[in-house]
């Protein structure tokens, strides 16, 4: 993975306006900051166009999502397409309710994303229009495993052909695909799944990436999620016998805050497909 | 305490619906994780019922509470009453406003409890529908030391019968009790109260416990009880000299994260009455 | 810095009424609790009046404001006016969009606040009654710094004339003043700015500081900019290696948690203008 995708984030610190969810706000706010960017948050409606416009990039998660923010969620999206700035769209719990699953449709219809990140449950729903996800957590059966690798690599290029967006289905090994290239990841650690809002994290530091990168948003999609699977294994090497998912947690933000260009070159695992 | 209380809780992943105040519902998100359950955060009236019954428990914590999300508590209560799931109360700053108490009392008549868990002049509130709360904490004047224990533990039965609910009134000693039997409870450590949200927290936590443990609510209430009071002493023994409360919040969730069943039977001090 | 006016607040645990933004709730509600206080959050107006009330002094972020907390905001700052309570605004992101300018400026004219604590981009905005705010970070070219000093404090005298408000504008040189005093506070760390809330938690230290200390408002205010720096410093020393933002922002509550009156004293670097 080039150096260059991680310190472009750095130098052009770009600014992102995120409308997410309240239960992980705070965590996708440091992890901005820890690796370049800085966060902005707004959703209420008479300003989300206006926030939009004074950013370089939207992140839309639709965690907690409700009546009063769906609308703000949608109007920052056109807007932001309108502008020109990349779109992430985060369809947290998407088939776990039909509002859910609704809005992310909706958003889909009306919205250009530039990357779509979510885990297998989720994308599932939104290419099948229709789903039934256990929570905001993934299926079992759904599991992209070294086995079913090719299978969802298609998947993902299938769906990236129809929606126009780079997909990331993130999971024990993640994938991060364009309609012709798959980037298989296998960074990371299970312990990730064992903290809340490591998904929500990894789209907002993926809105700050493709936005820094703009003419290379595949690339810059597979190095956020390669930047968070490292600090993940960094993080987990920190970990004592009596640290638990709280200090993982900060240890996860600390080390994204430390990542430098070249460690990303020099740990990020993954093929291409 | 038997291990198995806990053992419960790390095997059935219990995924609990929290609507909840949006101070604390990351760390109630990350104890959750950490005690072996899976949270999911939903709190509009759309999708609380769809939500509600997909989950196993339900945790409704009135805490910044609103205009929009009461109308989701009562809809989700009602609901995960129908279906048969646990439900947990957390009457935050009952008395503290005339919409507090009046949306506690509401959800009490209207909602079948599995557990109310709150600080004595919460629950004092509760109890007598009318209250005057020092915000969100227990009045001194309240305070259930082992002088008034036993008086403090009739008056927690009293109101159990009255409702239906085990009751969990949490403090310096803490009481866990349905009409017959009260756990008074002597773990924990008075610098819990120096951070926000362990009591929303235990919240979170009882309703994992009490749904993974279907057939023995009050002894499942009565293990999350003890089980978040040792790890407040688990937590206390790591402070340093530097540590302060916000070292301590992520000590004591990283404590929860490695209890393990045989510690809570070892650790749990508790009388009955 | 009379130590006085840091155990003024640990001696009489004041009541803050927080209505503020869910990005940083959580570490305004802790660091409350760290210096002395207590925090109450509440922002549905059904309730906001009641909840002032029964507090000692009152917190008002704009952060992540909407149409249905800002009239919560007004309400509260009438009340708290009426009952003499002390009230902090904290303007944030004023001039990144019209609806925050807009609200800071009708907040403005309905409340009379004892202290408006802001980044200069944010303060030049309400003096202005209009404003370009790169997010929530102050713009480059407004920094206050050695050579622009005496400029900068007769703007926050003048503003503080005609507002009646102590003003504290903070950034890498900090100054509160009155209408005739300013203190140039020159405690602090760069990396502060590198993680989300500083500002947040500062202005819900200062209303606990000025609250505790209804005699001497500047001289509270000032206090708590300088703790908040002193504390920035101590955290910076705690860093390892390996620590980030996420690690820098616990350290910093911990440092108010363990911060003494005679620290205080010993460690404020200020002048008077």
């Amino acid at each position: 993975m080039r150096k260059e995708l991680l310190e472009n984030v750095r130098n052009s610190h770009p600014l992102i306006h995120n409308i997410t969810n309240y239960v992980t706000v705070n965590d996708c706010a440091n992890i901005l900051l820890a690796c370049g960017g800085s966060p902005i948050m707004a959703d209420d409606v008479e300003e989300a166009e206006e926030i939009t416009s004074i950013c370089g990039g939207l992140n839309i998660n639709i965690g907690t999502l409700n009546q009063r923010t769906i609308p703000a969620m949608r109007k920052a999206g056109i807007r932001a397409n309108a502008l020109g700035h990349p779109v992430v769209l985060d369809p947290v719990g998407a088939g776990a309710s039909r509002l859910r699953t609704d809005t992310a449709m909706d958003l889909l219809e009306h919205v250009r994303f530039s990357v779509i990140r979510g885990n297998i449950s989720e994308i599932r729903t939104l290419a099948s229009g229709t789903g039934s996800t256990r929570g905001v957590d993934a299926d079992i059966a759904d599991a992209v495993m070294e086995e079913t690798l090719s299978e969802a690599a298609a998947f993902a290029k299938e769906f990236s052909r129809k929606t126009g967006a780079v997909l990331a289905v993130t999971g024990a090994i993640d994938i991060v695909a364009d309609e012709k290239t798959a980037f298989c990841i296998f960074n990371g650690h299970p312990m990730m799944s064992g903290i809340t809002g490591t998904g929500c994290q990894l789209s907002a530091m993926t809105a700050a990436y493709v936005t820094a990168n703009r003419e290379c948003t595949l690339e810059a999609a597979a190095a956020a999620v390669c930047a968070m699977g490292i600090c993940g294994e960094k993080a987990w090497q920190r970990m004592t016998e009596e640290d638990g998912n709280a200090s993982y947690r900060n240890y996860i933000i600390d080390a994204v805050c430390r990542l430098t260009g070249r460690e990303l070159e020099q740990k990020a695992r993954y093929k291409i497909l």
